[in-house]
């Protein structure tokens, strides 16, 4: 193993040792190359003040070299900070307003000691450097069985995990019987990651403070037991609440210090909660218990997870993260965001209503739970998924994703509230063509 | 194994078999999604021409939904093109245009089948997927001794290959038979992905044509023999040729579509083509005997990359990618780029002046080869180059990176000609601090 891996690894292992039992084979050889080009790099960027022939990129008069045909194209954003390099674990600007934000939005955060947030090529970046941090092949990966699709690819497909599934809803909230029974079945002193993703995609559901409490307090004596548990929050969606009931801060706080063998990792990213998706900056923060603020156990799981985007993507896109960094410091960001997340809840609000005001609907569907996020779920009684999802593009022009034999996603993220009653009309209509009076 | 995995990997067995067996076990089980959600948003784009529910953004009258806080760091670009996801493969447009620009820099590619260009998060995300795809623990992977430290910390560190290395340069040129040798031990039967790099980091040097042509017989020999080989050229530093000698198309065209059990991969970067270090556009492109133009062989190639990047990062930033698509599309674009690469080659046309027009520097150090690339490396004769590195930074406040006890590296990329004099002079100055007369 590399010596620089190793002196990792002894920082892990002196803060809190269970941390170093969770990591995977990779996440423990793995390391940043702090003592190559890199770090010479970083000692001539501070003292070269004669002469600098150590860096990796094109300069001219001192500054980035560029083609007018590139810098046409960006505006408010210098050559220097849009065309050189971030690092590899982010610009420390972004990380700082990053993580300034997630206190800002989760107050019990405060206080309670984190890694900085590490930037990553979106949501998808933050869920695949924790899985090769924390997931060997054949290691045990739970998850709801409403979830995005791209954990199956990124987990079972990619690392080889043993996907376990719990249901996820029982009547009007979630299965909280089926989380803990998943739970109880893990064995002591091995290791489970948990994905835990409010609001949900596909559902659009947000566990409620109480559900929040339970799942918390379940994933806790999970690992009082003895069982390493990694709770992986995806918090894609993060910040588009729409009803009292919903949780208002991120399952993380909940989580986040509470136990030696309780790792909390928040995944989240700018892509919805800055409305950016094509820019690709999410972030990755790392909690557990007995690592106070400042601890060498942060600082070295940082220093590992920018070895693996070093080793894989080298750095995520500086412009984005310029772009990024300016409108979180931009005075009038929180009250812009307020207004698209008010818009969003009309248009859920509205979905709520349409469904509401029409009984002969559930002759054919009902509504999964939902009040949040970008999207909810019909749950089909009398017709297949992808059979009604077919008419539905074909006969009436209308978009829809099938996600089971009885599950269609609606997504009102995209829809004008305008449009939202006749496109259930028209589900409605479908359905009542696919089933012979 | 996914039927979707079986599907692709039938294609290429029906094709060419010796590309299956050379794909890791990950290569093979690797899928893209393609009946899930993304393609049933697709087909929604096509055919959704009245209500479509079923995207994962957020719309607002049909268009990106963005805040202003956002868009002030952006001209140029519409908030579509800026802020919706790019295709995990890459936008269409980049693709094809990138194809056209290697076109136009390659012409010995004209009329050989190859994939389309994947697009990765720059030149280090061409390299990952690529060791994703080939590269299973244990897998010899052939490199010179003067290379890039990402390959290590990619492919021995993340991947568990078995790196061997061989001898770079012999006298004024590349030392050939090191890399038959090399080649010659290779066995019967096995596998071997051989790194190629050219302008070569650290040393700036390209190989000559008639060196270029040895290394392609020697990699055809080799997989004539039976040995399959996946060439990777790493074309990061591609096009900033300085000498009449340095060879001016990629060794890739003397690869691409030569045997059927030799694998030509190409990873570039419009990072250094196109002056955009931080904005992370990378490339990959397969060529292998035995497959024609559009050859399901490639498709099933592409989509196995673009499922790597799907389970990985989703996608790279579509904001670059549609700064860059603009920069090619520029009529200007290659009267641009040919000034820049004149304006590098002054510089190391004057380094070349300096250390030729000065013998003492003989005494502590010569330049090993260069005619190409950001870089040019000395060969120390008296010093240990972190010793003269150390000196130079605080006695003299200049930056340069020490490379292995012999070897110290010297960006001329990023000096201004009149400053290269005066350089070497500082590096004499402090070679000579460190040796008592």
């Amino acid at each position: 193993m590399n010596p620089l891996a190793l002196e990792q690894n002894e920082k892990i292992i002196s803060v809190n040792p269970v941390v170093y039992e969770m990591l995977s084979e990779l996440g423990k050889r793995i390391y940043f190359p702090s003592k190559g080009i890199l770090s010479q790099s970083a000692e001539a960027k501070k003292l070269a003040k004669k002469f600098n022939a150590s860096i990796g990129t094109a300069l001219e008069s001192g500054k980035a070299m560029y083609l007018n045909s590139v810098m046409d194209s960006i505006s408010g954003v210098s050559p220097n900070d849009a065309l050189l390099y971030a690092p590899s674990q982010g610009t420390l600007e972004l990380r700082e307003l990053w993580r300034k934000k997630n206190l800002h939005d989760n107050p019990d955060l405060d206080g309670v000691a984190c890694s900085l947030p590490v930037v990553t090529n979106g949501l998808s970046g933050a869920l695949s450097v924790a899985a090769d941090l924390f997931v060997n092949p054949g290691d045990t990966v739970l998850l709801p069985d409403m979830n995005w699709d791209n954990y199956l690819l990124n987990f079972e497909d990619r690392c080889g995990a043993n996907l376990q599934y719990f249901n996820f809803f029982a009547g009007d909230g979630l299965d909280l019987d089926a989380f803990r029974d998943a739970l109880a079945v893990q064995p002591v002193g091995g290791k489970v990651l948990v994905i835990l993703n409010f609001p949900n995609n596909p559902t659009g559901y947000t566990a409620t403070e109480t559900e929040g409490t339970a799942m918390a307090q379940a994933l806790l004596e999970t690992a009082e037991r003895g069982v390493n548990v990694i709770a992986l929050v995806d918090d894609a969606y993060y910040g588009l609440f729409f009803t009292p009931e919903a949780m208002k801060q991120s399952i993380f706080c909940k989580l986040a210090g509470k136990h030696p063998r309780l790792m909390a990792v928040k995944a989240d990213a700018a892509t919805k909660e800055v409305y950016v998706w094509g820019l690709r900056i999410g972030f990755l923060t790392f909690s557990v218990g007995g690592a106070g603020e400042n601890s060498p156990l942060y600082a070295a799981l940082e220093t590992k997870a920018s070895g693996l985007i070093r080793s894989t993507i080298s750095n995520a896109c500086a412009l984005s993260q310029k772009i990024i960094s300016n409108a979180l410091s931009n005075p009038e960001f929180y009250a812009q965001r307020a207004e698209k997340v008010d818009l969003m809840g009309r248009r859920a609000g509205k979905v709520r209503e349409v469904l509401d005001s029409h009984a002969e609907y559930a002759q054919h569907f009902v509504a999964y739970p939902f009040n949040s996020g970008y999207f909810m779920c019909l749950k089909l009684k009398t017709v297949n998924s992808e059979a009604l999802r077919k008419q539905l593009l074909t006969q009436y022009g209308v978009g829809t994703i099938s996600i089971t034999a009885t599950n269609l996603r609606i997504a009102f993220s995209c829809l004008e509230e305008g449009e939202i009653e006749e496109l259930f009309a028209l589900i409605y209509k479908a359905c009542c063509d696919l089933t012979p009076a």
